[in-house]
Formats: structure tokens, C-alpha cells, sequence
């Protein structure tokens, strides 16, 4: 159920009485309390609790036979040793209703957050890798709520169950033989979501720290700032990564902005108000709106300069973000393999452990020799999709001048509409195969797995996107049709997103929603969970991250063709933080966000941005009347101006790799802390006596 | 003394008989004896050993005082809590001689051996971090002949030696006033050499071990192989990996050799047999005996491409060397500063202890504000000479041509003697400066500073050596001339390299040192370390690899207008491998050599050199005659062959950048072995409670 803005009153009414059990009086933590009655019973008696926390929701399906239930929250609450997850299970209102709430017993957080390598604050007030045998000097160790962050809480409980594996060959009871048979080692979850028994696993948001989460983000009077670290505390790292990316951006876009507004109106030369009416060679009168030549190169080095201490300055961001945040020295090299891991069951030659292994070799060869041909194969179609319609809006426009009749003036469409669908099939076959191309690839490592799928995502749409202004820049070299398109391109998509993003979801917030939940509080008895399993799940950060890859392609690679782009950007972001924080807030399931110490393969994707930008600003350069005109003047020939061009570009780079190796990846005080650990554990080493 | 080769009767003899303490019978372990008495004795009862090997020898001032070598002598035995070095020392052949020969007991070996961070074989068979603690299940702990290779227990010495440090303000006994005061925390052996008390450290040779790694190495029959490994263990890490290093690179040149007699002398068109008479515009009638285009392609795409792979399988073989030889955990960052280090006394925040400390950011500051510039000034001024001297070129030879006496004749040469006079000048001044700069940039680590030491002298030889072929190739745009340079230089340097590493030094070891020998033997009582005293020190390895790296430039820069470059190189390779391991075995002291993990800063020049000939090469085949006939026979416009280059040469560093990705930096098993340390001190810190 949605709480709309602030009638917080009724948010902390729900909080404290979320399945109808309203004991007032003991909700202190203000989470929600399931009857405690029915919670399966902790096995050691220091995580005995007199409340749990509702953390997780099993969705389970609607024709569920109670027995797969009963068993599934056994095998939930067993131990570790017996095979189990060692964690809490609630079965919802009844015996034979469709969900299964988890909770995780003090143990089992302390255990999995040794396991996932999270850093605590120790005794003396130092970030320290968390372990279990000294867990006593840690603060907070006795209260997990304030020990661990909602989301890690919420993504032990899912790492937990996602490493339920059978131990012997067994049938899932109540569920039909065709289906229902493990093999040993097999990954319950995963067989129990094929089998259709398991709809859906998610976290549960808890009312009262969103409705205070949304009041410091956007609902209240906090214009400059996000809280970032409440943001993380309750998100989850990726969340938090996200917004902080964002809120870097969003301020780093500053300096562009000034400057554009400077050369646009101030600088003489420079905007469209200044153009320059030229009659050229074969008589068609151009308007020659772009800057000045010296306008045009302080913009162009300038975004080439920027791209660089940006993204230097965001690494250092990022890892003293890292280090508060405790996430950086996660052990996920050494953890369990993610759970669509296959291989050989083998010892792991660097923890010990048995599990399915499978060489490195083999899956760099996969990379190599399917992955990359195949990616590079769809970039080759998105091409020939591009040629295919510049070629038929010819031939269509030929034909329409030739006979130019009804037919043919509807045939000039086709091209278009050919291209639309031709795309869009495209793109749905692309993230159907990179998808698979990627689990087959078989990634140990849930990082790894999410890079290389991202990449081949990112490769391509990012293609789909700049195809076209790159063919007009440096095929058709026409630079005032570029100018068009990327003012059009900015202005309507900006004016899309908004629409998309803010106005639509509040509209379906406040007028659709809105009856349904009056509706909903009139019946007391209605389960409020399903308040929750009725929204759509998050369909991730993917697009939140490629549209800022976007826009900052627009402003480094185009930028001084259009030297207003970073105000245009400027502006959209102040609003995207806000239309994104509403989204993820109050339209989606709440996410699972698994703990990660940078944004992956999205910063590579900026810097690999940046020094594309370098070549395409020479280019430009070069190609831009006004400079032509200069050197013509200047009586310095072509050859001259391109090898001028090549050197400039090298030299650029140069400095941008000097740059970039001059600017230190993490602030001093973050080094030392990583040092200091790193010291301590060989210390550590060094003291131990192994038989 | 020297052994001549094949003499080993008497080489034999001179090892058992070094201080004509003739006990044959207890020399198993063929190592030198000196008078077992007169060392100090070791205060530890596990270290009490009947025979003492001499490791190091300390050569002080001929006027050395008597109370002076007796405080050092205390000062080397007394036990490190009390600030002594733990080692035991002995005053040669009396009490008033000018030396002093050190050896270590072997807890002061195995707790350095833990500072350093060497790895060494557990009971298992794995390389591990050794540990003081766990030292029993080290294999061969009891045997330190065997446990850690000469060339470490040499450095340990002198790693002791230097970090020998005042406890308390103090007067050296039997030195003047004025030199003769310490400060306290000062660096004694620093100050000893500064007021000329000790004049040389060097480690003494093992005559035996010295005689059967020559056998092995180069005066055998041994021609393809280096016993890699027994270099290593008598030289110490970087010599074992410069020769491993010279050893791969020769191996690499076998491709483009081939292929370089393939284009030469096999394919048509190529090779200065088949050269194209043609007349220019201006008249002047060319001989073009460069290659053909195909032929220029091919070897330009090779030798770019082959640059890469080069360095990435150097990389793998690096790193396996360097876990072979248990050089892949150096503690060097949390160890003690290097004795030049200086800084406010205080805490290290990373290992708690007491020392000097220096703020990173400052020592960034000087390398980036204060460094940098320098360096491009000195680069500046050898561009600036060169300049001067085409420039005095010039004009002497107009005035020659105006005036044409004897005088203007002679001073045709002036230009060039000023200019050899100006380039040594700056040379010398240079190297003062860049080793003054980088004790000023103050390292806290060896490695460091090194390699900071190295980058700049590197950056200057480089400069000068390539300066003039590249001036050629992109100023005066002259393929043949540049095709002249390179052949001579290829010549004129290898038989010049032959003449002063190999035949010089044989002659003067053979003509020269042997009557000296022979004298020496008739006189029973000379002190036969004087034998090695009298040899010049080692001039350490920067020579050596900067001719390799010169090498690997015209091959990989320019080798495409010269296709027999790498024939030529490699005929030098394979006599290099002997010229050097015959000097550095039999014509120098032998010199210190601290462990490390790789070739340092070498390695980054190579592969930035891979770099740059992308660009070098396309430029070539731009300027290239034939290329530009068969362009104009094709029709295609100077801009486009332009454009097309630059889109090669993009594509081309990109190729190359995506192998390097591609080639891991290690192999499957280092990965692993590394893996798995990091994973036990990572286990071994979750398991240890701090208190």
C-alpha cells in the first residue's frame, strides 16, 4: 500500500500494523511485526529475539500443495550443517496462503557478513574487515539493526537462500515427479523458480524508513543535497552507487554549463544569434550558426579536458564512498560461485572448498571467439539497418519524383517504418542473445557476470544511439545537420524522459492508484503484503545508466557543435534525481542490491567515452567551416591542417593519460586504511602456526 | 684472483685456501673459510654453527683507526635490540687491516627473510610467505646454504648494514670531531661512508659456485639455454631477471627475422636487389630500394602487433619467474624505509611503527611541479642542439661554398665537435641532476626510487639516441636517408658493442690481468680478497637494458623500412647473452642485487614503445614512395590516404590494447597460487582476535 506525500500519520499506523497484530507498545525499531507466534524457533539461544524483523517475501504460487510449503520452510529454517538456510520463516496469514516471510537469526547475519567480506566499524572507530571470532570487538554486534544496513540484511537473506543446495537426490514433495526431482548439489531455488513454485523473491520495504527516507531526499525542502548514506543503508550498494554517481555528475556538469552559456551569449562569434549568412559553391545559401574558431577550440579542449578530471575525481569519490560504506574488501573471489555457476564438481584450488569448477581458459576462449564475433556481428546489422534505410529513403524518394503519386508519396514512409520495426526486432533478438551469450560465457563471479552482460548491452545500444550522429559527422561530414539533430535529440528527449519518468508515474500515483488503496484500507482484513506484491518489480539501473552514458556522449563527443548541451543537461539532471528517487521509492517492488565497491563496467564506459571524444573534437574541428575558412586564410593547406589535426589529437590523449595516471585512484586516507588491512591480515599470516 | 676457464684444479684449491686457513677436510660445502676464530660469536644458541661463511666485505679507509674498526665490529655483532645488526663480523687478516669481512647467523636470516617477504618452499611444496613463527615447516630451515640462495644472504647483510641506526646522539671513536658525531635515529653506515670511514660494501664472490655457473652459462657447450635459475641464486633478482629478460627477447626476434629474410630475400620487389630506378622532379635520379607495398604492410602490421604480444607473454613469464623464485609477495611497502628516506619523525599510520615519514601528495607535487619540467627542459635542450647543429651545418658549409680556403674547410667540422661537446656536457650535467632530483622527490621505497631514477635517465637516453631518426622521418620526411641511418647505426653500434663488451675486455682479462695473476700466486701470504677489491665495481644494468630498448625501437619504429633489422639483432642477441654474463661474472665486483618482482620500469618503456611505433609505422608507410604511387595509380586523393592511415592507426592501438586485455598478466597457475595466499591471510586475520 502507498503512502502518498506527507500524510505520514497514516504511514506509521501501517508500520506498526502491517498483519494486524497490534502489540503498540514494543514496536520500538518501528519495523513490522509479523504474529511472532508463528515464526519458526532460532537453534542457538544467542539469537533468540523477542521480535523479528520481517526481511524477505517469497512469492510463492497460487496452487501451492501445502506440503511443498511446509517443507520449503523446514528446509528454510534447518541449519546450514543439515543442509538448511538457517534463517526464519513466517508463513503468512495462514497455513495455505501463497507467501513464505523470511527473517535471518543474529548468527547467520554475523556469519554471511564475515562471508561477504563486509568492513564494520571496530572498537577504536576503524573500518575493519567483520570476523566472526572477534566479533566482539565490534560495535553494535548485538544489534542488528544497527550492526547491519536494511539492505545488507535483506541481501544475506537472499544470498542465503540462493545457496540452498540439495544435499542427496530427493523429490520436492507436492510437486508433480516431472518436475520435482533434485539432483544432489543441485541449487534449490533456481529448481523450485523452473518448477513454477516460486513466483518471485523480493525484499520488503519497510513504512517508516522510506516514508523518512523520501521526506530528506525529495519530498521535503532538501534542494542541493541527496542522503546518500540513508540512501545506501536502505538500497543497498548499487542504489547508493547510483545516486551518488548521479549527484557527482550533476555537479560536475556545472563548469561545462558556465561555459556555454558564456561562449553562447557573451563571446562575440559565438551562438545562433550571430550567424553568418554565406553563399556557398553549389548556390544553396547556408546559415553558418556555429561559434567562433577560438570559442570552438576552448569548448572542444575543454570537454576533452573535463571528461578526464571527472571521471579521475569520481574514482576517488567512489572509493572513499567505498570505504564509509564498509564494501571495500568484499570476498567475493573467495565466496560460493554465483548460483547459474556450472562445472565439475572439484576442490577450488585457492579456498578448498568443493564446488563446480571450471577453467578460466575456457571461458576466455567463449569471450574471444563466440562473444566478441557475435556482439560485433549485431553492431554489423545495426549498421547495415542504418545503410538499408539511407538507401531506401533514396530509392523511395526517387521513385516518388519519378511517378509521384499517392502510392508513392506512402511508399515514403516505408523506409522509416522498415527501420523502426527492423530495429526494434533487433534489439529484442540482441538482449535475448547476450543474455544467454553471457550465462554461457559461465561467470563465476555475480560482478563479472553483471559486467560482461552489461557490456554487450551497453555496447549495443550505445551503437543504436550514435550511429546516426556518427554517420552525419564523419560520413556526411555535414555539421550544421549534426547541430539539428543533437539540439533535437537533447530538447525532445529530455522533454520524453521527463514525461516518461516524472509526470506519468505521478499521474498513475495519485489518480489511479489513490482509489484502489481507499478501496483497500476500507476491508481491515485485506493482507497489506500484497500491497506490495502488486507493484511491478525494478527493472534495474541498466537504463538509469545508459541515458547519463548518453547524455554525457552528447556533451563530450558533440559538445562544441552545440555548446548549450551542458546547460540542457544540467537542467535535466536536477529534476532526474528527483524523478528517479520518487520512482524507485514509491513505483517499484524495493530491489535486491547486492553489496559492490565501484559502478563496474559503467566507469570504464565513461572513460572509454572520453578518449573517443578527443578523436571525434579533432574531427570536428577540422571538419568546422569557420576553421576551414581560417586556415584558408591563413594560407595553410589541407595536408598541413590534418597532420596539424593527428598531432593535436595525440597530444590530447597524451595529456589525458598523464592526467588520469597523475590523479591518484582513491584519496591518501583511503590508501592508508586499505594498507593497514592489508598489513594486519599479512601480519595475521605471519603469526599463525599451520599443522 | 681469477680463474681462467678450464683450470679448475687450481680454482678448487683457491676456494678451500682464501685466508691460507688450509682445513680441506671440513669443506664439504666448498665455501671459503676464513680463520673460524677470530669471527665474533653469535649470541643465539640455535645459531652457533663450526663454520662461518664470509658473505660481504666491508672495505674501510687505509688509515683507519684501530679503536674505529673495533666499535664498527661491536656495533655489527651486538644484537639489534641494543642497535647493533645481529651478524657476526671478522677483522680479516688482523686487527689493523683495511677490511672487514660479515657474515649473518641465521635467526638474523630467517627474521629478515620474513621482512623481506620472501616466499619459500613449504613442507608441502608450495611457495609460501615465509614466517618466522611457522619456520619449522619450512623445508631446508636448518640448512641456510640451501634455505636461501647466496645472492639473498648477501643482500640481507647489507640490508642489516643499512639500517643500522644511532640509538642516541654519540661520538664515533677515532674520528675527528667534526665528522664524527652522530645524531640519534641517524644512519650510521651513511655517515661512516660520508666521512670516508667506509669506502665500499660489496658481497665477496663464491669462487667455486662462480666457476660452475660459467661452465654452465657460456663457456660450455651449453648454446641455447641460460641456467636461468643459478643465476638468479648467485647474482640475486634483477640480474637472474635481466638475463631471463635478454634470454625471452632473443627468442622473440626469430619471427621477424624471419619474416625480415623472407621480404628480402624471397618475395619479389622487396630488398635492395630489386631496387626501382626513377627520376624525381627535381632531376635528381633515386634509387628506391625499399620493399613493396604488400611486403611494407605486412612487416609494419607485424611488428606492431608482435610489439604487443612480446610484452604480454614477458608479462606471464615475468610473473612465473617471480613466483619460481619466491619474489611474488615483497613486503617492501611495509618494510623500512630505504636509508636516503627522510621526513619528520613519527607514527606510520599503516604499520604503527616509529620512522620517518613524508606526505605523499608533497613528493607528488615535486615529481609533478618540479620533476616534470626539469626533464622537459634537458629534453628541450637536446632538441635545441640538434637544431644548432643542422642550423651550424648549414652556414659553415655556405660560407665553405662562399669562400672555399683551408679555414672555412676546417671549420666545416666545427658544427659537429660542438655539437658532440654540448650533448656530452648536457649528458653529464643531466645525470647529476636526475639523481639529485630523485633523492629530492625523497622515495620512501627502493623500488620507487628506482624506477623514478631510471624513467628519467631513460626518457633523456632515449631522446638523444632517437632524436636525429626522427627528426628524419617526420621533419625531413627522407625515407632513403632514414634507410641509410638505421643500417649503419645497426652496424656501426653492433660492431662497436662487440668490440668494447667482448673483445676489450677478453684481451685486457687474458694479456693483461694474467701476468698480475701469476705474480700474485708466486707470493703464498697476499691477501687473496684483494683480488676482488681490485676490480671496478659494478655499473649496474641500465646500460644493458637501455640497449635492449634501443633495439626493440628501431625494430619495432622503423624496422619496416629496414626489414633486416631483426636479423641483425639477433645476431647480436646471441653473442650479447655471452658478452655479458663474461662480464659480469669475471670482469666487476660482484654487486648487490635486492629482490624483486619484475623488470620495474623497463617493462612500461617497451610496451610504450609498442605504442608509439603504431604511429611511427603508419607514418612511415604514408611517407612511403611506393605506397604513394600505387595511391596514385588507384586515384585516390593525398586527403583520403591521409584519413584512411589515421583510421588504420586508430584501429590498429586499439587491436593492440584489446590483446593486452585479452593475454592475461599471469598464467592460470601463478593466479591461482596468488589467490590462494591472499585467501589464507585472509582467513588467517578473521580467525586471529585483537585485543
Amino acid at each position: 500500500m502507498m503512502t502518498s506525500l506527507g500524510d505520514k500519520g497514516e504511514g506509521h499506523r501501517e508500520t506498526t500494523a502491517l498483519l494486524g497484530n497490534e502489540d503498540e507498545g514494543s514496536v520500538q525499531t518501528q519495523t513490522k511485526v509479523l504474529n511472532q507466534g508463528s515464526w519458526t524457533q532460532v537453534s542457538c539461544p544467542c539469537c533468540v529475539s523477542e521480535q523479528v524483523e520481517p526481511l524477505v517475501l517469497i512469492q510463492l504460487s497460487d496452487n501451492i500443495q501445502p506440503v511443498t510449503k511446509r517443507w520449503l520452510i523446514s528446509l528454510i529454517e534447518v541449519s546450514e550443517r543439515d543442509g538448511g538456510a538457517a534463517l526464519l520463516a513466517h508463513p503468512g496469514e495462514d497455513e495455505c496462503g501463497d507467501v513464505i516471510v523470511v527473517s535471518a537469526p543474529r548468527c547467520t547475519l554475523l556469519r554471511a557478513t564475515e562471508d561477504l567480506g563486509l568492513c564494520k566499524k571496530y572498537h577504536n572507530g576503524d573500518m575493519v574487515a567483520f570476523s566472526y571470532n572477534d566479533r566482539d570487538n565490534f560495535r553494535n554486534v548485538d544489534d542488528m539493526q544497527e550492526f547491519l544496513t536494511l539492505a545488507e540484511r535483506q541481501y544475506i537473506v537472499k544470498y542465503e537462500l540462493d545457496f540452498l543446495r540439495a544435499q542427496k537426490g530427493q523429490k520436492i514433495p507436492g510437486v508433480p515427479e516431472s518436475q520435482g526431482v533434485l539432483k544432489a548439489r543441485e541449487n534449490i531455488c533456481q529448481k523450485l523458480e523452473k518448477a513454477g513454485v516460486i513466483k518471485d523473491i523480493f525484499p520488503l520495504h519497510d513504512k517508516q524508513r522510506l516514508t523518512d527516507l523520501c521526506r530528506n531526499w525529495y519530498s521535503g525542502k532538501q534542494i542541493w543535497g541527496q542522503p546518500l548514506d540513508s540512501i545506501q543503508a536502505y538500497f543497498g550498494g548499487t542504489v547508493g552507487f547510483y545516486f551518488s554517481f548521479l549527484d557527482f555528475y550533476t555537479w560536475a556538469l556545472v563548469p561545462p554549463a558556465i561555459l556555454g552559456l558564456v561562449l553562447t551569449f557573451l563571446l562575440p562569434g559565438g551562438g545562433s544569434g550571430a550567424g553568418v549568412v554565406k553563399e556557398q559553391a553549389g548556390g544553396v545559401v547556408e546559415v553558418d550558426d556555429s561559434p567562433s574558431v577560438s570559442g570552438h577550440m576552448v569548448q572542444a579542449v575543454f570537454s576533452m579536458l573535463w571528461s578526464t578530471l571527472v571521471m579521475e575525481f569520481w574514482k576517488r569519490r567512489s572509493s572513499s564512498l567505498s570505504h564509509r560504506w564498509g564494501l571495500l574488501h568484499l570476498a567475493e573471489r573467495f565466496a560460493e560461485p554465483r548460483p547459474g555457476f556450472h562445472g565439475t564438481l572439484g576442490i577450488n584450488p585457492v579456498t578448498g572448498r568443493l564446488e563446480p569448477l571450471f577453467p578460466e581458459w575456457q571461458r576466455q576462449l567463449r569471450v574471444g571467439l563466440v562473444s566478441v564475433p557475435l556482439v560485433g556481428f549485431f553492431l554489423g546489422m545495426v549498421v547495415l539497418g542504418m545503410t538499408g534505410f539511407y538507401h531506401g529513403e533514396a530509392l523511395a524518394q526517387g521513385f516518388h519524383q519519378d511517378s509521384d503519386s499517392l502510392f508513392s508519396g506512402a511508399l515514403l514512409y516505408l523506409p522509416s517504418v522498415a527501420h523502426i520495426i527492423y530495429t526494434n526486432m533487433l534489439g529484442n533478438v540482441y538482449r535475448t542473445v547476450a543474455m544467454q551469450l553471457t550465462e554461457w560465457e559461465n561467470h563465476r563471479e555475480e560482478s563479472s557476470f553483471q559486467n560482461h552482460h552489461t557490456t554487450k548491452v551497453l555496447l549495443f545500444t550505445f551503437f543504436n544511439y550514435f550511429a546516426v550522429l556518427f554517420h552525419i559527422a564523419f560520413y556526411k561530414q555535414d555539421l550544421s545537420l549534426l547541430r539539428k539533430r543533437l539540439a533535437s535529440l537533447l530538447i525532445v528527449t529530455q522533454l520524453v524522459n521527463q514525461c516518461t519518468e516524472v509526470v506519468v508515474p505521478f499521474i498513475v500515483d495519485r489518480f489511479f492508484s489513490a482509489p484502489q488503496k481507499k478501496q483497500q484500507e476500507d476491508d481491515p482484513n485485506v493482507d497489506k503484503l500484497r500491497a506490495q506484491r502488486s507493484l511491478p518489480p525494478f527493472p534495474g539501473l541498466f537504463a538509469e545508466y545508459i541515458e547519463l552514458l548518453v547524455q554525457f556522449g552528447y556533451l563530450s563527443l558533440f559538445s562544441c557543435v552545440y555548446p548549450l548541451t551542458a546547460v540542457l543537461l544540467l537542467l535535466n539532471n536536477v529534476t532526474e534525481i528527483r524523478a528517479d528517487a520518487y520512482k524507485i521509492c514509491k513505483l517499484f517492488r524495493k530491489p535486491f542490491s547486492a553489496p559492490v565497491s565501484n559502478i563496474g563496467v559503467w566507469q570504464t564506459a565513461f572513460e572509454v567515452l572520453g578518449f573517443v571524444s578527443v578523436m571525434s573534437n579533432c574531427w570536428l574541428l577540422l571538419l568546422s567551416p569557420r576553421v576551414r575558412e581560417f586556415c584558408l586564410e591563413g594560407g595553410i593547406s589541407g595536408r598541413n591542417i590534418i597532420l596539424f589535426a593527428i598531432l593535436v589529437e595525440h597530444v590530447l590523449i597524451l595529456v589525458k593519460m598523464i592526467l588520469a595516471f597523475m590523479i591518484p585512484d582513491e584519496p591518501d586516507w583511503v590508501r592508508i586504511k586499505r594498507e593497514q588491512i592489508e598489513f594486519h591480515s599479512m601480519q595475521a599470516l605471519g603469526q599463525q602456526v599451520r599443522e
